[in-house]
């Protein structure tokens, strides 16, 4: 991180397989309308349970970006 | 909560006569550029004193809406 | 709170009029298992919204209750 | 809020109907001995049981008043 | 969510593979006395080191299910 | 800990005499309806006071113990 | 807990021997200053070390006290 | 604060030289696009080394300004 | 820190210029009425903006000064 | 875990597949200096962003070791 | 505490017997490679269970010591 | 922050003069023994009064160093 002033935003992506899909997803959605993205910070993790198994993960991140580009 | 990407954004209401109801005018205001609001979490609740009464309560939300639609 | 031992169990409640109504309708509807319940502490406080509406408020709370009676 | 020095003490006020009121109460009390009196922020609420009803409320309160003046 | 009342417990499931894995363990172990589960939330995650490889991994979850039904 | 499900419950003890009897007494009364209790982490601890003295402790604690045997 | 109103205040108390001593300390020192005290929390507990013994523990505690009588 | 509702953002700023500064930088830049900027609230402070110097702050505040004007 | 006991009171203290000032502002006006201040513990930084510009800085401090003197 | 005393150091390791590959890395290099490691803690998961994609995580753990041995 | 440099190192030490002697043993092992200890600050306190007892208790502190004597 | 793995150590500095002093001044004496620090997060910012005049602050931070060179 260099002296760029950043942006934080938090957003919530969900996947049926893993933590780590879903943040990526939350990513690739975002994509559309933020550009210069550059970190990010998982701050909750969560699911729904349909009979008895995780139906899909529901993880929570802050992600920052660069405003001075 | 399906299986879509939300984001969260962070609003102060205030109200002269309830929690609930500043919860409520922060809303209100936020509809005019926000669209597809599904939940909201309260993270602050404050006020202001005048003439040892409350003038007006602050509550502060965390309000997420659908990016995808 | 004399010199019992207690047991606190975390509930959800909710209502469509306010975090009051929320609380006393997670109680009510515990009443039916448990007995001899003597406080609540309010853990989070969130809601639901359709068409920009508070649709109904979600307040979680822990109830406290006495073990040895 | 101007560039005066505050004092922040904390309150727990009570009532048989609601948060709000409960704060009030605080208020109302602790102007006997305190003037000034300008903001507060709720830091916990929490409530008393009796026969599966809440008896009354408790709210624990930080409020902020002016030193110098 | 709708308008139920649900309950919220406190598991500890574990996993030689993955954090994932060790949620889907501790729902499926509750399901043989809790019905109608519908969301967790991670709370902790911690793990187990033999000979400097992770055994197994313990992930804390607090899973919500409805009181009502 | 092995690689068990557990399930963590809060208790509430006292004692007239200190902390650690204060959660000692908390297990005990635990005992006549839980089984297989493995650990125990300290919470919360405050306490009663009457005429300058303290009464009594309060030691909250959320006890860890075996689903599956 | 009855329907009064309670100002809380933050001691530190000490003591060579334990973390209970130390509080009560903080307490008999209080009441010098201050009537109906009726509840403490703990909020941090820390101590001193010479020649790598405990010297003296550190207990900080809020107390609650009527302010309506 | 009057009776508006306000938008938080959360930013980053950096500065070689000091907090003050770092937190000034990410209001210089955000002013571009947000108007009405009216409190902010530090939410972490760390910084970048080379070679055993601070080489630069990076302070992130959460900045509120006005919605309703 | 000897075995003294001490109390904490929590003060806002405000400057144009820097954090440090602040507290600094907020220990000199509270000696008129507090005697024998030890340590301060930061625990809020945020400040007013006007214009785009920081225009002060409003520092929360816990003071602690010794009552057994 | 029995009764030694253990030391608990935070490390922070990354890999561009998962977060459980993250702690092992962290692991496996600490391996090199430190013995007898026993558990971890996550405290924290973050990772950075490469043209919208995750390019590695980083993940924060406190690790647990034996001293008396 | 002077104008030094301290580190801060966090121990877990166990004792069947209290809380103030699990922390004097964290203590008495450290002292064979770290000297100068300072001060503790006690961030968890839990223990493990045998047959409905307490079989000993672990506390997990922070010790300062200083770096340039 | 590259694919490496880190380690983060506790510091405390002081400084007569600023927070940010504080800083330096631990990381200045901390390379002595540490290589390649990276970073560094403030985590608790306090400090010590003498005749109602701050006389040295105190500054807690985690510096994260690399491994693995």
């Amino acid at each position: 991180m260099s002296q760029h002033v950043y942006k934080k935003i938090e957003l919530v992506g969900s996947s049926t397989t893993s933590i780590e899909d879903a943040v990526q997803n939350a990513i690739s959605l975002a994509e559309k309308t933020i550009r210069h993205m550059r970190w990010f910070e998982v701050v909750e993790t969560r699911g729904h349970i349909e009979e008895n198994k995780i139906n899909h993960w529901q993880v929570t991140v802050k992600v920052g970006f660069t405003l001075d580009q």
